[in-house]
């Protein structure tokens, strides 16, 4: 038996152009999976007639087809017209939900101090449905719909990502998607993490291990040097699974660091509150992101207690205590400047644990000695600290992102060695 | 005459469940307006035979297909062979890439310490191509491709986006992709960016000022506060798209800032560098963003001094010198420690402008009196300063980037007064 198939179609003109970066469909893909439907295609289209018909008539093919997109009130906003049209199904105006959008314009042509005559085609375009469609809510004047077709079901949802997010929750507890999913089978999925070695490492011990077995996929994924894989399992797979994944332990356990999706930040977060410790930086390429990641999480005020971008010279020998000497004797960008901006993020932000960022991250600025994308990273602790020296490829946006996954990575392995040694 | 259409195909089976967002899309997509060919659907699939054969037998459709991903030396990259059975074409292995990529190999094979044996497999395979395929470029062991069929074109690149970009303008090079890019007509575009104004107040202003005509296309699009409008005229329509441009200004004018594509840090950047003036940030709720965004832009350094990330409030006041009364009297998320925050940027870094942000970025610290997502900014220049209050819908992330945005919007207000009033 195979798993439900599962279709997403997005439309938008700004996103098929490249102007902006979908955020719609990794989501739904996400969810797809996480519900045990398999996420098959991601189409993105724009606002033609034609290409949208065309993505909606190969998304009902699918068991779940989610759409997102194009229910707005103008003319190039066509994803109810079309979808009626690919699923052959008659147009009409639901007057319960024309009443409840027309409700809303009025309130916002008050407030515009214009006609609510100007909103009302808008209103009954808006309020037309699909025969058979359900309403599932209502965002603005956008409806989100559910339409059932012989055991399958299509989710039209809005585009904008906040809206989409806070209504597919009822699309799932809709009736023609409950079916689909009770065909559903949730896989068991187990995430190893490995940080340190190449992804062909990885997948030369992977194969090692026996690899794929029958209802067992593995799937391995390289960012920002940490090397992912992924084991999905059907139920009757997983001592397979089981088996594969104590082999990758056995392995590679030098490199494993997570067995969970926690993020690495999210992890140098726990380890030092877990050991009562409190954490700081002090960045000059990497120009703040380490903090950024950091107070990313939700609750880290309680163990970062803040960060110096040390970008002029100036500022790392006055904010961050650098001496100037070691500044002119080996340059800013040298190993002895960041341990020197680890120790004076500790210093002069009062916390346990400092990390320092100093490096290239180009365009300009590079030596024959000294390349764009030589970084030298520290991380320093109440007795120790840990020490890396990087030479990253890729635009100043990849040497920077790199870095900074790095430099998070170097504190995880400072607060590992701090709560396996005590030191 | 229609423009040429554009499809794009992306494999990888991390970018359909979602655990990854595609970049390689949106960058192609982005490159095909450029050259003048309509974007008409990015299709993002898994590394499963049916479904890749599928979308490359409908990308076949298209002037010109490009294919991203699935050319490694494993089982499941399969974006070859199924070309291949897509376009109805014999394979067949290519002796001179064959060699070329055994050479690379090898090279591997030995820093491995392993017998050239376990990679010949992988090496054929990579080697192994659709007949009339050209090789336009190999990354690592992976051959770029160009396919050229009865004046249609399909390019096919690898999957890691900095190889795709490297690769990408030999593809254009190609006898193939030179054909259809003939029958392009590159298009006039315009892009007029306001701040502050609603997007149905700039898409009521676009439709009163005449809206799209022949030839003439608008978009809308918002992102974080700014409102893009994109006007995309074919060579007879520039006129109308010159009037629609002079009829937004003239009604839009007080919001606009920018006509080109600029990032605002990039504009906060370049208004200061004219100026003569240098900036410096103290965040709290945004942790480094407004830092971290400043930096992205290359060449900031000579502007850009340095950020503090005030996170606990005794770095507020001994880093940043905020008085300890003031966070007493007004709490840390007030206009008062906004502004002092902003002003102590300025004096503790040695800047001409200081930009502070104090907020609350949720999910927890939210209060009756100030709800998460209230954000105050400041931004304080040599003789004024200005400041506004913020309540940011969104979870965690979102607001710290809305907050991000409106930061370094009000910095830009800032230097445009100074250079306005010379205040």
């Amino acid at each position: 038996m195979t798993r439900p198939r599962g279709v997403v179609v997005v439309t938008g003109s700004e996103l098929v152009r490249g102007e902006r970066t979908d955020r719609n469909g990794p989501f739904l893909a996400a969810e797809l999976l996480r519900l045990g439907i398999e996420p098959a295609r991601i189409a993105i289209v724009g606002d033609g007639a034609a290409e949208l018909e065309a993505a909606l008539r190969e998304g009902l093919e699918a068991d779940l087809c989610v759409v997102s997109g194009g229910l707005g009130p103008t003319h190039d906003d066509r994803t109810v017209q079309m979808l009626a049209r690919a699923a052959g199904l008659e147009l009409a105006v639901d007057p319960e939900l024309e009443a409840e959008i027309e409700g809303f314009s009025r309130r916002i042509a008050e407030r515009l101090k214009r006609p609510y005559g100007d909103f009302a085609e808008g209103v009954r375009k808006q309020a037309t449905l699909p025969a058979g469609a359900l309403v599932i809510g209502v965002a603005g004047t956008a409806p989100a719909l559910v339409l059932g077709r012989n055991g399958s079901a299509v989710v039209v949802l809005p585009g904008p990502p906040p809206e989409l997010q806070r209504l597919w929750p009822a699309a799932l507890e809709s009736a023609p998607v409950r079916a689909v999913l009770s065909r559903a089978r949730v896989p068991d999925r187990r995430a190893l993490r490995f940080y340190g070695a190449s992804e062909s490492t990885v997948a030369r011990a992977l194969a090692e291990a026996g690899g794929e077995a029958d209802g067992l996929t593995a799937t391995i994924c390289a960012r920002e040097f940490e090397i992912h894989v992924d084991l999905v399992a059907e139920k009757d797979a997983r001592e397979s699974a089981d088996r594969l994944a104590s082999a990758l332990r056995e392995r590679l356990g030098e490199y494993l660091f997570a067995e969970d999706e926690r993020p690495v930040e999210a992890l140098v977060l726990d380890s030092a509150r877990e050991l009562g410790l409190t954490v700081a930086t002090a960045e000059s390429c990497t120009g703040g992101l380490v903090a950024a990641r950091l107070t990313s999480v939700p609750g880290s005020s309680d163990v970062f207690r803040g960060g110096i971008v040390a970008y002029a010279n100036d500022v790392k020998a006055a904010e961050v205590g650098v001496p100037e000497e070691l500044l002119a004797r080996h340059g800013a960008v040298s190993p002895e400047v960041a341990q020197a901006l680890a120790a004076g993020a500790r210093e002069r932000l009062g916390a346990d644990v400092g990390i320092g960022v100093s490096g290239i991250a180009g365009p300009g600025g590079g030596t024959p000695e000294k390349p764009v994308g030589r970084v030298y990273l520290h991380a320093e602790g109440p007795r120790s600290g840990l020490a890396r020296e990087l030479d990253l490829g890729g635009d100043r946006a990849a040497v920077r992102a790199r870095a900074t996954a790095a430099a998070l990575h170097l504190a995880r392995a400072l607060l590992a060695q701090i709560r396996d040694k005590g030191a």
